[in-house]
């Protein structure tokens, strides 16, 4: 098993487990607030990206590697390698949260799955589409070539909160189909049923974003 | 149509549509609070500021556009097409939010827009010409002379944190004539006819925030 | 009038108006809540680092300037201008959130004053001389000779954070007297009466810290 | 005594007396909110790596000097005065944060201990190894060969505030012995029965981390 492999498992299950974690353990708008979950899926890209960075790039969302793809920075078949590690650690992470629940004795039916609200299909695939336009239009540019280097990781976790201030209230947030993937397995139901919005939406946003990039900010220019 | 208009048109668009999205949709101060909107607006900059930073300067707001020509580092002519562009882009924001408000079965008669609160039309001039003038004599110290470069960004987004938290309670925070225009032009009513305060004030506060930056803190110096 | 007056005015009159403007005005735990209230004193100082630093050293506080002048960084003359200049500015904020609070028809004897709490005299000394400790100890070595460069704005503003996450329910925070005489003289009253302990337990804490780093953390060595 | 162990003494006493204080002091969810605890500890990290980090590199906890051990970063004579000087540091904190209760006539049971929650002993296990793993993997391949420099101490912090947002809800997060032998000297009872978990959890886990960080992420490679 390569390195690169067992770096984005890691990676997307702390992604996964602290972020929908804190969703569902911190007591929502009582306890921990909007922000709160905000800065916890923020700060597990900011954590990540400089631990298993180095080693993988630090995708850990499916969005990510294919817009990379879109973009010619990785080939189709590393990129298939990335998004199966990275669907392995969101339901680790999963399942580790559902341990923690069941141990406490509490309900095992929200692992902080993506829903429509009260957007609908539609509404929820505009949402999603747009979320992930924001966070993959910073990461290509971040990382392209007039990047910032050391301080990429800490700018994109930033993002990460600022899509999540939004999105929360509106879908939960997936901006990454491996974050969804991982709860609607073991919740099922509605949460299986809408997954494909977070699925598609997320990868049609992040492509846009790859080719906004790189034709309209120049983000690949050498 | 220049990429610098598209870059201004995009990062507007999500300053607006993340800021008065997180304010509507957050569930006020029971829900994301003064602090979550706060942080919404001000990690926006941060996102654009890494994004189309390197294409337009990330303005994304026209009293700092007017500052930039007070100080001489941009002319009239460019100015004014940076302006037209943030408009735009915050009326798209703004009609963004409108849509998620309106599929969702809410009230679209709040998109945050500003107003004069409690303070009436002098409190509120006043208010907003100070907090415009902190927010741009951080940007034009920090993109001068003895400027730090890549953490500018990252400065100026945590700035316009700290300009919410106290302007939030007083108008909403405009500090950025775009950012107004938009909800005002959508809602109508007192939210337009006081949008002069909104458009005036930080563009006083701005200028004299460039000059103060020049003449006091020498920012221009070489 | 100096530039370096003009610098530390500026730079004391915004942490004193949007730190107490945001602890008075934001709601307290309600609205903006004590984190809300300890960012705004702690970006206050990371927006005024960057912007007033380059020129005066972005003191704003008389126990920094003191703990400057016992670690000889700083001749006691230029200090005694600094401390006065800090004091004007703190007057300058509180006047101004005054000015806020009548016009907004709000009660003005809440200008965000300093108190004893619940603490007494005796503990709310040693509660301000450890607070103050800690806060001029990061300032005396990130400036020192192993000093950061640009980010020492950013981590001295973030150590204020800290400071009042543990000060506000304490003694509401004062660690620099300037921040304290400034609401103390509009309000009067036990402000002025418990104000001596502000402005002392700072200079002895700020001072132990000047002792500290150069002694025992080796700050000022080449 | 040597400069290292007053800067662990230091530091310990920081962590322990700002973070705990933070969470008793604070109000709990309706003050200070998780967030704001999280914030506290995390912020107490990045005060003291630019403090005492050039004398001691700033661990104020056994786990990590445990894992440096491992990684042969430090021998082990010197790593027993490290830890002795942390367990100081920490008790002297929660002397302090009982001196504060008892001025104020509160009381003094709650030093902000940990303890096992809704999760039993081998819950709360399972969850300081997973979070001390988090931890720990961040700071060892953030100093090591691959490191970011002057960066660290701040992504290290903003790593804490991570894992206080998840495990504050479970354990209410030790992955420091020394953070959890303090508390529980002073208040006894069930702390101290349960001490044995936030001893041996956080060094299993950071032991762990060192392994994967030198072994899979190659942060001690050349």
């Amino acid at each position: 098993m390569s390195k690169k492999v067992i770096a984005e498992i890691i990676g997307t299950f702390v992604l996964v487990l602290f972020g929908t974690g804190t969703a569902v353990l911190g007591g929502g708008a009582e306890g921990v607030g909007i922000l709160g979950v905000a800065f916890a899926f923020g700060l597990s890209i900011v954590a990540m990206a400089y631990t298993i960075g180095v080693v993988s790039g630090c995708h850990v969302n499916p969005a990510v590697t294919i817009s990379m793809i879109v973009n010619k920075r990785m080939d189709v078949k590393e990129g298939l390698v990335y998004i199966i590690s990275q669907i392995v650690g969101a339901i680790l992470g999963s399942l580790t949260l559902q341990y923690f629940l069941s141990t406490s004795k509490l309900a095992t039916d929200n692992l902080g799955q993506n829903s429509f609200g009260d957007l609908g299909a539609v509404g929820a695939f505009i949402a999603e589409t747009i979320l992930t336009f924001v966070f993959v239009l910073v990461i290509v540019t971040v990382t392209g070539k007039h990047g910032i280097n050391k301080m990429e990781g800490l700018i994109i976790g930033f993002t990460l909160i600022l899509i999540h201030l939004l999105g929360i209230p509106l879908t939960g947030t997936s901006v990454n189909p491996a974050r969804s993937i991982g709860p609607a397995l073991l919740v099922g139901g509605e949460a299986l049923s809408q997954l494909w919005v977070f699925i598609v939406a997320p990868i049609v946003g992040g492509a846009l974003a790859a080719l906004v990039g790189k034709f309209v900010l120049s983000s690949e220019e050498a």
